[in-house]
């Protein structure tokens, strides 16, 4: 880390600041200029932190050297991860399209859109059994009737099945039937959980919180990595800003972001982050243009009457027709669907 | 709801939303503008959602009437809620004080801080046993043996105990030992503890989210009270915005908003708003001045060796100096420490 | 407009406020709910707000029912607008690739890279004469000097110029050299300078502000457009948020919405949204492949020695790149370059 | 400046870095960590930017070791400034109220408020002559016949005026009437209209940004202090967030951040943060106990009349409300009114 001392410090300031480093272990170098000092601070920060630093007398600012996260970032493995889901690849040169309802409402319906989705171009069924819902009073999901449904509908066409959990008391049960457990946006710092889904052996889609920084992102990647299961993919689903038009406004930087710091895939989900089905099919060819490694996308056969997410949801056409522009947008750059 | 029509919307479409409401048993009263028709509907929307309508052929926008929580807001109790824990009373005339570490380290450091803050005037201790901590190598809390210094140290001074919960499985241990128990800010849309908080018969301190609206948080609440429990204290500790020269920025307005939209009480916490320990008086000030019911300050007999946040720690004389300030803000609004 | 009364309105309340409509021209209509009272007005606005509404006793909401822009929006002009500049249209099927550096430094820099984005396949030369900059201390550009190089750089390459213009003093100074005069990001709500440009028969490239709403960015346009000059080309170049790893977050939707709502062109700038030249090609496949009319790249010559914004330039290599890939992504989607 | 290299930089391109530097005038210290080299570098900024750096090959990061601005800054002037206005001292331990209306619509008008507001503690009048407005279509202000009005309402009661200035070309205009000129939050990075202003000798209202951070902010004061008028009042209303209950998110923190930054004097304006009456009071007490060297409130005879900003506008007779809080909270902490 870097000490930078304020301009007022006084020599014996400066002195308590090494003599404290030289206490936990680290080497000091520190650079005289005309109106400031700073100090280089060569050591491990595991039992001296930035924070306590900051509070010695003279301190103005702590600048950290290295990332925070180890496991997620580029420093061990250089070459993208590629996470293989019943022989789906996900992070390689062909694209990942996850499919599915918003929630699960019963097999006919989920059975339908898979088939659907499928002939489509998807490769992934995605639904919501455990849904997190902003009012109490609203429809929370089939739970584990919804994981049974969901099971069958990825056997009968094919497809590896992915849905979210909510609870560390449900992780063993969805684990039970999903084929990559989902942590949605709002768990994204649900610490606990995180460790949960790290213990179990099955990829984790991580959502990004609706106002985390890249950084805090790949750090609970960095939770759930530390415990053992490294397979984890990315989700960009927009952040939250003063922009009303969208629900929240898709961030596409994270993309090329996420590719620089990271070996991770990541994907996006242009459903949540519209928030209205208008605007899906243009965040996916933007998205897809930019790099990501596939799409999550909000499809049912009847919208206007889905117990959840209604209003940004594509119909199975709707959907048909945005995969026939994503084909040509994903040749243009060199990946396939 | 009022259904706002597309400048071009036929008669056809008009007439079909009116048909979808009445469908659902509402009254619908039609309003023809001379470039827009809007459609008042008079119902129960808890089988027809406004997202529904949102996807109708012809419909531009819809606006709710209602607020979306019943039992937070002030429909059924207009009278400010007052809270007592322990004898102290919260969202009443005189102010709750919520002192303590971030995290409890020991017995010797928990007692020694309680009594040094409740001799300035801290009437509640609060600390944290299990942290949620951004790295998942960092020190993450005592766990039960802290929530057992914990009880200690309230019971040597005579003050009521606060102490986060972070997973549903661990809140009957946590409701064993704690007075009130604390929903962090990043729990704050965890639903599933929130119900499971909501079941117990014990006062909840609820943090407002990083990224919260008032709404949402309103709605967090509700989902607590939902379950039976109505013991609900708000907690402002800061959004996430765009200015780095603080860690989160603390939402004054927060306070007026809460008190006209809710009767349930609403503290501030200006430690983790500010994230250093320089501006936490001037912003306990002002909170105090804007009517909040009480604060809660992170003090720690040892800022530099806080194993936790200890940047945002004040020292125990500094509280103390912090309370003799307060004294007379409070006076000069009517309240009282 | 709607006005939603109080739970609490009493029917003299409400019988005050729809007299004071009566006074002021509005027909009302109003509907009775369980609970609360709406009134539907129908009238000119003109002379009554709708916050002169809401200061009235027992209101607690007014919504609007039109959007506040005319001319910008698609009441009047459903089909998108070309708008021809030295014979290249933008907003057409074709894209407007507005390319060159952020300063004008030298004849021999720009005459060079105007040659090279040509060649590359940019359409028209920017650069700035006039620059804002955050410092009082930085390069504030060649002024009219610039212009002149800027002129001739144009005319020997056959490409139209865009330069921003800074202050209402300077405005015919620079229409007297400019093809396309640009209204920088800061000065989005200048509203003299808006109007004092909305005077002049010259495009207008009209950058988002770095916090404005999309409404806000249309009602400066219809501020410009109100004085006579309806050549508007919105320009998206990111706005503030949280997030820290690009200068602004670049929002994608932007495009799509801003083509629903308007029937202005719209190109994407990712050079100043990104910050950084590593994010400049993928923001800029997105933005495409979004269906953005054009874009507006920083290229320079050197740009380690730019005397501004140098770590976002391309090199004219780079820009070459950037322009062979978005050729393809731009057929995908039924354009071209 | 400090230089970060990349883990994976070379020999040669830390060489380059430094002989770079050199070429430059700078020492270079490096220190060559386990992972990655940082080289400290002590030398002249003006002739080699942080960004020039950041562009070598090998560089991860350029961090800065001093602030920007230097005349706004603590640097040169450690003890706070203290600006009379027409024998009202702005900074001192007494408190400025600037009150007023938010347009001045006659003479009758402003001589009332005027005279009431005085009555009640303001001690300096502000009122707009000329008002910037989101649609070209609303009440753009009296111009000179305003300015001549309030100058005589200023005059009748004795208080020094206040009131906003838009264009360059009307900077003489507004400074022949006026005694503090009002540069509001979407001019703040009018850098043209900050430099004209900075030329003449009267005290300068410098609102932040709507999305401003305090550093943009102080160095738009340096941009008028660089010019030679140094007397700059700095003037918090609140920026732009996600929250939606109040217009504008009042930022507490700035108060206690600017302190300890600057020492030019601060106040705070509560009726354009909250944009609504009812959180003026609040925020006003909140902003006082936090240290703001004054306030400026927006104060009508007739709100509901107002032909702007009505709805944030107090009665003369709630303003009196405001200042009776005021003073005690004042007294509470050393001030006084």
């Amino acid at each position: 880390m870097i000490i930078i001392m304020k301009p007022s410090a006084s020599a014996q300031e400066i002195a308590e600041v090494e003599q404290k480093l030289h206490e936990y272990g680290f080497q000091t170098h520190p650079i005289y200029g005309e109106k400031k000092t700073i100090i280089g601070a060569i050591g491990d920060k595991s039992h001296l932190s930035m924070n306590q630093m900051l509070l010695m007398s003279g301190v103005e600012n702590v600048v950290p050297i290295m990332r925070p996260y180890k496991l997620a970032g580029k420093e061990l493995q250089k070459e993208p991860s590629v996470i293989n889901v019943g022989g789906v690849p996900i992070g390689g040169k062909s694209l990942a399209i996850f499919a599915g309802p918003c929630a699960i409402e019963s097999q006919e319906q989920l059975s339908q859109i898979a088939k659907q989705v499928k002939a489509a171009g998807a490769n992934i069924l995605r639904g919501g059994a455990f849904k997190p819902r902003s009012s109490p009073y609203s429809f929370a999901g089939l739970e584990e009737e919804g994981l049974k449904i969901m099971k069958r509908a990825g056997e009968e066409n094919g497809m590896p099945i992915c849905t979210e959990v909510l609870d560390t008391r449900e992780v063993d049960l969805v684990a039970a039937y999903a084929d990559i457990l989902q942590i949605g946006a709002r768990n994204m710092q649900n610490f606990k959980l995180l460790r949960e889904v790290g213990k179990h052996n099955k990829p984790i889609l991580l959502k990004r919180g609706l106002s985390s920084t890249i950084e805090e992102w790949l750090m609970a990647a960095e939770y759930i990595m530390s415990e053992g299961n490294e397979q984890v993919i990315l989700c960009e689903r927009g952040i939250r800003t003063f922009e009303p038009s969208t629900r929240n406004t898709f961030d596409l930087s994270a993309i090329p972001v996420v590719k620089e710091l990271s070996h991770l895939p990541i994907i996006a989900d242009p459903s949540h982050a519209a928030g209205t089905r208008k605007y899906v099919a243009p965040l996916a060819n933007g998205a897809v243009a930019a790099g990501a490694d596939g799409l999550m996308i909000e499809v049912h056969n009847c919208p206007e009457k889905a117990l959840s997410d209604g209003e940004q949801s594509l119909t199975p056409a709707e959907f048909g027709d945005v995969m026939l522009h994503i084909d040509p947008i994903a040749k243009a750059i060199g990946r396939s669907l």
